[in-house]
Order: C-alpha cells, then sequence, then structure tokens
C-alpha cells in the first residue's frame, strides 16, 4: 500500500503544484447560497421592567433557529461527479475551505476546477447559520441565571498552535510542518466563537446533512475534526442521499450498533489523519482519535463495508498538520480524495 | 428627472429582466476569501474554580477579534470597473446579496456579471467576521454581572415584516409589494443575531471598510440600512481609497462639521430609498430616515459634492421594500446603480 500510494502522491503533487496560482479563469455553470432546515421558535415573554416594557416590539414575536446556511458553486461539467458537500470543524466557519492562510487556492475551488459541484455548509449555530441567543437576552433580562448561558468555546492561538499541531510548542514549528505557520495569524483570524452547546440532540448539522444529500439527488458528505464523524451521523438518521462519507481528522465513534454498522458499510467511507499525532507535548487527543478510527474503520469494513484509512505518514506524506486543507501541500491532498471519490463512488455510480 | 429615470426604469427593467435566470456561465478571473483588521486579545484569567481550573488550556490565551471576513470575484474584465465592497445591515450576513430569498439571483453575482469585481464583508462580531465572546464567558464564569452582556439582537418575523415594509401589518402584503412575500420564511432564516453593542467606538468595520478601499487601489462602498451610513463613516476616517458611495436606507447624520462635509464632497455619493415609507402601522422610522437623508445630500452638494438622491417611487418605481436587493425588481435597481456609477465613478477615473 504505502509503494502504490507512493506513486500516486508523487503524480499528484506534480499536477497541484501547477494549479495553486490558476492561471485559466474559472468558469461556473451556477452558484448561490440557500438554507437547509430551520423552525420558528417564539421568543420567550420579557420581564415587565424590560427596556420598552412588554409591549417593545423587538421583544417579542417568532424567530428561526437551528437553519444551515450553504453556499454552493456548480462547474459547467458538474453533472459528470457526484456533488461534494465540506462542513468545517471547530471554531471555524466555511472559510476553512477556501483561500489558505497564506492565500493559495483551498479545496472548494480546487474541486470545482476538478469538475465537482462544491456545497459548503455553515454548521448550526455558527457564521452565516446565526445562533440562538435567546438564553443569553434571558440571563441579561434576569429571567434565567448566568449558569445557563452556553459555554462559548474561543479557541486561542495558543491551543490552535498545540491541537492542530504546528509544532511541539507554541511558537515552534516541526522541521518538516506543512501548515504555512508564518501566516499563523490568519488563521487564527478564523477562529470564531463556537457555540455548539447551545444545540439540541441530534445536533441539527447532522439532520441537515442528510437533508442536503437528498435535495442534491446524492452527495458525498465530507466533516473534518469536530465535524468530522456528522456525514456518519448523517447517514444513520437518512442515508438516501449520502453516497460517500469523508472523515477528517476526529474521534470515531466505535460503540455503533450491528444495525448502525449495516448503515455505515452500505457507504463509501475513507478517513484521514495527517503526521505528528503524538509529537506536540500535552495534548494525546490525537493517537486515541486515530485508534478509535482504525477500529471502526475495521468495524465497517467487517460488516461488509468499503472503508479506508489513509495515514499520511504511513504512505510517505509528511509533515501534515490538523489543518490540511490549508496545508502546503493542500492540493496533493485533494487529488488523493478525488482519485478516492472517482474509484469508490463515481464509477460505482 | 421622473421623465428621464422613467425611460432608463425601462431600459433597465427590460435587460435586466432577460438575465435573472442565467443561460451563460459565470467566468471568473479570480475569486477567495481574507480577513481586514483584527487585533490580538489575551482572554481574562479565569476564576479559580472555573472547570478545569486556571490549568485548562482552553480558559487562557490569546484570541484574535474585530477581523471583517471578505469574500471576493474577480470577472475577467474586471478591471474596467471600480470594485464594488458591499456590506448588509442589521441582523443579517452578507447573504443579503446573494440568491434571493425566491431564488433569483442577488446583486453579488449580477454586478460580477457587468463586469464589476464585488467584495462581500460580513460586519464586525457578525458570522464568518466572528465576535468577542469573553463577556458571556465571563458572566457564565462568575466573574461579572449578567448586566454587562451584550444586547443581542433577535429582529423576529413580525419585525421584519414592518421594518422592512413588506406591508401595513403582519402577514399582509401591499398590492403593489415587490418583496417576494411568499419566500418570506426563507428571508427569516437569513436573519440572525446582531452584536454589534458589543463593538468599540469608532466600529471597527468602518476602519476596516477603509483599509480595504486602500487596499484595492480605490472602490466603491455601498451599505445597507444598519450600515447604510458606514461608507460616509469610512471616508471620514480615512477617504484615500473610497471612490463611490452608495447608501441604501438608513438614517443620515445631519450635524456633520463643516470639514467633514468637505471630505465626503470630493466623493460622488449616491443614496437610495424604496416605496412605502410611511405606511407601516407603527412604524415611522422611515419618512425621518428620508427627511434626514434629503437634509444630508443637500449639505454635501451645498458643501460642492456630487451627491444625489434616488427616490424609487419618485422615479415611477412602486412597491420596493427595504430589502431591494432582493425585491422581485432587483435587477432593474442594479442597472440603475450601475448606470449611476458608470457615469459618476468610472467615467471620471
Amino acid at each position: 500500500m504505502k509503494t502504490r500510494y507512493g506513486v500516486l502522491a508523487f503524480l499528484a503533487f506534480a499536477a497541484a503544484a501547477q494549479e495553486s496560482k490558476p492561471s485559466k479563469p474559472l468558469v461556473i455553470a451556477e452558484q448561490g447560497s440557500f438554507f437547509v432546515g430551520g423552525e420558528t421558535k417564539a421568543l420567550p415573554p420579557p420581564p415587565a421592567n424590560a427596556p420598552g416594557g412588554r409591549g417593545n416590539p423587538f421583544a417579542s414575536g417568532d424567530v428561526t433557529v437551528n437553519q444551515m446556511y450553504v453556499q454552493y458553486q456548480i462547474p459547467v461539467n458538474g453533472n459528470r461527479h457526484t456533488p461534494v458537500v465540506m462542513v468545517h470543524g471547530c471554531c471555524l466557519s466555511s472559510k476553512t475551505w477556501e483561500t489558505t492562510p497564506d492565500g493559495r487556492m483551498g479545496w472548494n475551488e480546487y474541486f470545482v476546477r476538478k469538475d465537482r459541484s462544491v456545497y459548503l455548509a455553515d454548521q448550526v449555530s455558527r457564521a452565516r447559520s446565526g445562533f440562538d441567543a435567546t438564553t443569553i437576552n434571558a440571563v441579561k433580562a434576569g429571567t434565567v441565571p448566568p449558569s445557563q448561558l452556553p459555554n462559548v468555546l474561543m479557541a486561542s492561538h495558543q491551543i490552535a498552535w498545540s491541537i492542530f499541531r504546528f509544532g511541539p510548542t507554541y511558537g515552534k514549528a516541526f522541521p518538516d510542518e506543512q501548515f504555512p505557520v508564518d501566516a499563523a495569524d490568519e488563521l487564527y483570524k478564523q477562529m470564531i466563537p463556537d457555540l455548539n452547546s447551545l444545540l439540541p440532540n441530534p445536533n441539527p448539522t447532522w439532520t441537515n446533512m442528510a437533508t442536503l444529500a437528498v435535495k442534491l439527488k446524492g452527495a458525498i458528505l465530507m466533516g473534518h475534526s469536530e465535524s468530522g464523524f456528522f456525514p456518519e451521523q448523517s447517514a444513520l438518521i437518512n442515508p438516501a442521499g449520502v453516497r460517500g462519507i469523508i472523515s477528517i481528522e476526529m474521534p470515531c465513534e466505535t460503540m455503533l450498533k450491528k444495525d448502525q454498522l449495516a448503515t455505515l458499510a452500505k457507504i463509501p467511507t475513507l478517513v484521514m489523519f495527517g503526521d505528528h499525532l503524538g509529537d506536540v507535548q500535552g495534548f494525546n487527543n490525537w493517537p486515541m482519535s486515530f485508534d478509535s478510527c482504525q477500529t471502526f474503520v475495521k468495524q465497517v469494513n467487517d460488516a461488509g463495508g468499503n472503508a479506508e484509512m489513509m495515514s499520511l505518514p504511513k504512505m510517505g506524506i509528511k509533515g501534515n498538520s490538523h489543518m490540511l486543507m490549508q496545508d502546503k501541500n493542500n492540493l496533493q491532498l485533494a487529488d488523493l480524495i478525488i482519485a478516492w471519490i472517482d474509484k469508490n463512488v463515481d464509477k460505482k455510480r
């Protein structure tokens, strides 16, 4: 397997290197944005002593929550391949997949240039999907105690450097680091508050991703980190539209029931991990996550499925961070994924 | 003036009607996203009894705040015209300018198809720009009282119907209403919490817009509603890059000083208002806003400037809502703006 992927990786790198600064225009058949899901919720009544009183029109009425914003581009030859839905991780938005922190092409455009329709979804409660602020306002109004505030996750620069595996300690990069660490400040600007603690169970993003796949008459769902296992969760809610699963760098669920594994076994699944999993001081989560996914992949295959673990360093591709869609070799990695899609999803349509 | 614009409006409508369902591919020379501005802030120390204690790495370190996310598309002939920066209003994101609630082309793509480079900015503290959640977390931790929570604005469906002037009372549309009210539920999904109350003064969005205009070596700044006067505020901070101002439906500042008016008088300015300003029961803000902008336009012109008020109903264009970039005649209105740009900005480059 190492040799096979070694050659593939080299060819992919040679092809990708030519495209990171595109000279050819991008030709789009259709682009736009829309929402999936969302439900109406009545604002709670304000206290009688609220500013403007109960008659303040801003303090009553209905709002929409749990909707998911989706932005898409369909290339002219988009019907040749299965659409790809990309969902970002913790403390990030769909910006994850766009221009890299150091200004190179992101996976969203690269996949479109490879004739794939791409759908970028902001997770429910994040970015353009909005979030339910009623509890924050109720605490401010004094009708609910502060302990009920959501746990809003703000990941610091220091946390990002460690968890995203830029180097062994903050400010120091691994010698072979693939993340463009000189542009780390631009990554930090992408990191925005994560309000997932507000969400009901099941996470509406899972349901909305499944609904989107049906709406698209079949789609490949791709998740990363916090959302890495969302494609599987979506398929377990409704597999009808899910043609493929791409799970990047996350803990895997290893306690699924037999019927759940049987559902997932019908969907080609790719799991991808980068390098230096155990090399960051004080963070031992990545080796555990990798092991859980090794187990999960085996469970799916034992159930008759087609799941594959791509461990990049085992394929001879060294130095990749957790943000591998932004790493210096990001288009090489995209080519590996595209080759996997062509072989395991599109050729079997 | 009515006759002149009546003919122009008719021609624009005829041209625009053909484009709302494009058959020709969109050809993009370059697209991507980046951030403007942003500053590093140390997270406040957590209380000693915080979960994980003071040693919890998620509770300390530095975060980036006040950055502005910008998404852009440059058409192949984009260098023929001045780039346009579009900034959304209250409780909304850049989704404002994209596909309309009923699925038609938005101004972002239409301007690109008219050879304009378009830059969509999410306001600081909104959507993909993120927001500073440190106060919310400090209240949850008990180190700050609930009264210090930001005032998070969630505009209800009922508020939107009234303030956006879909009809005289909630659920009832004006007979000539241009907003696609059958798709109002899709608009409500765009409405997300507004945390502008968190922002310092001057609003970092103003500064970032001015910085962006310089970075682009000249740009037209367009604002709407809450952001309607942001282009003027940006130009007052730094006019160097501001080649034109388009202000849509907002209250205008009428107490500017002589030197401020002298600055704005050097920049061609267009103000646009829709219909039914005084026709919504219980909301009298729009006639006042219109009057303030009439005064502002006169002040700029008295200072030797080139400011124009386009009152759509006075031009014979009836029924436009506050969300005129989403109204059924949105591309007709875009053509009016484009014609104004060509005459007042691009022909004078």
